[in-house]
């Protein structure tokens, strides 16, 4: 059934029927003007509120001659945590709102909303409320708003890099870039499933494209042991992220081209495509990795944490005085410019 | 200047420079993956927390040829300010969502934040955050998350209305359908403000569309008071807000035509252009007045706060069982349906 048959009201109640959950911390939710909190519903009443939020728009973020409902949504939501993983926070409930065309059939919202609760349920997210709106065919858009919660005075800013600090990353890059070029080129195969067999060596690519893991665990673990100085998700790419936070910290940054970890799927397809796996690396964008910066004691204290918890992090580089620029240690240890932007709007 | 040219970083520098305001409750506002907020935010530790979110988008709620982008900001902002009024709460900070073409100038991009800080001064809302993104031409969206507050347990629900409610409602109806239908008459020249002299009469109705006043300080007046049981703003037109809130309250209701609160200019306007004024207060959406019920006793008590007060409120009709229906009685006591529907997406 298309949403123009349904009307807006119908549509709500739908979504109401099928998401809604009861939480004692929730006092009203989804169907009303607002949703309201009991103000306990922190772990403690001490801890700092974070709300983030992030949009993603059709043939600009998203394309859905390659990627199901299901995925857009999981996909929405994700980068939505990952904004408050880069705080160092707990992510607790979430707002949706969506422009939508009357065209749109009930069924494929309904896989919209499953992709961001099945998310949702994995980091204990609730849905409690949002807002429906009509848009031109192929516009559609999904706007979303976090809240989440942090310890007292322990949100890591994108502002708190110091020389002398080192960089860290967890995870690999690239992969989520290569994923998406993989898809592009299978085009509209991979949706019907057609395409499948010919993705097989490369499913981990394509799976870090479109269903990418928010680095909650890792972000909690940096900011409750005070290790990170500053932190940032990588949404637009490594170059640009890295120099997103410098700029917000006033500093410069070096980084060692053998340190960036690079998963063996990356740089077997790499060699396939006659690339180079560092290209992906810097310039690839919605890795969703966290990028930090941890003094030298702090640092080496992490590197024991790290081995200890099973947490796949990385030393890709240091922190310099920002006279000294932003820049890249090629395998020989010659000096490299790094790409200058990654992923831009606007442009 | 063209965002396009700009790109996205210099323009969330731009925001930030132009609208960032220092405030003891925000660790960390524009710029950063997330807003940090105090948790000791509120004004009292125990109060509640509220989050709204309502989007606007181009050629389906507002249209660029007879608005400006002040005005498309400040209506964004009013109407999310009107759903933390209608829970009976104070907001305090919002995030706005964009979606903008590159061929925006960035000039018109400041006078859409310039609208919402505006309306947003006078309530002491603050700006904390939010995402720029692109999107194709004629289809900007603005989507906005409210965070607001209100004492514990006090917020309205939409439904609590009980059978032997008297329904109230704020302010007069239908005027902002008429400042509507007016611009749109008057075309692109109210833009360049030649078709002002033509305005003059009804300049009321043209600002009670384009500049709505959220009714924050009654809404809070009935909570504070414990004086609504129920309580909505009306967004969609009179008719159809009121089907909701007695479906969410699982009740009937009548309405007393001769009751309605109608301004003079929209009587002479419809006088004018030679139609019902009840059918402007009826089916006219975006009026942003508060429509509540109250138990008679509570009501008895509210009509003589009003006076001492100042509020600007009537009583229109009482909350029925639901098997009796919604509906009207006409001046001379006449049952009369309600239209269907006021506005509705998706149709």
């Amino acid at each position: 059934m298309k949403l123009s048959q349904l009307g807006e009201r119908r549509l709500i109640e739908a979504v109401r029927r099928r998401f809604l959950r009861d939480d004692p911390a929730v006092l009203i939710g989804i169907g009303d003007d607002a949703a309201v909190l009991r103000r306990s519903f922190a772990r403690s009443a001490r801890r700092d509120l974070l709300v983030a939020t992030d949009a993603l728009v059709e043939g600009v973020d998203f394309d859905l001659r390659y990627g199901s409902f299901h995925q857009v949504g999981f996909k929405a939501l994700a980068a939505n945590l990952s904004d408050i993983a880069a705080m160092g926070g707990a992510p607790r409930f979430f707002l949706v709102t969506l422009g939508l065309p009357g065209s749109l059939d009930l069924a494929d919202l309904m896989d919209l909303y499953e992709g961001m609760t099945d998310l949702a349920r994995v980091f204990g997210v609730r849905l409690i409320g949002g807002d429906l709106s009509a848009v031109r065919r192929r516009n559609l858009f999904i706007s979303i708003a976090v809240l989440g919660e942090v310890g007292p005075g322990r949100a890591v800013p994108r502002s708190g890099a110091r020389a002398g600090d080192w960089i860290f990353v967890t995870g690999t890059l690239g992969d989520s870039a290569a994923g998406l070029e993989l898809a592009k080129a299978l085009g509209r195969k991979t949706r019907r499933g057609g395409g499948l067999r010919d993705l097989d060596p490369w499913l981990s690519l394509f799976h870090r494209h479109f269903y990418p893991t928010p680095r909650l665990k890792e972000g909690r673990f940096f900011s409750e042991r005070k290790i990170a100085n500053s932190m940032i998700d990588l949404s637009d790419g490594l170059a640009s992220d890295l120099r997103h936070l410098c700029e917000e910290s006033g500093v410069g940054a070096e980084l060692e081209a053998a340190a960036l970890p690079l998963s063996p799927v990356l740089q077997a397809y790499a060699r396939k495509a006659g690339g180079s796996p560092l290209r992906y690396a810097l310039r690839g964008g919605e890795d969703f990795e966290l990028l930090l910066t941890a003094s030298p004691r702090q640092g080496g204290r992490l590197l024991k944490l790290v081995r200890k918890n099973k947490l796949r992090l990385s030393r890709i580089g240091r922190v310099l005085p920002r006279s000294r620029g932003i820049f890249m240690r090629d395998e020989a240890g010659r000096r490299r410019a790094l790409p200058e932007r990654g992923y831009e709007h606007f442009r």
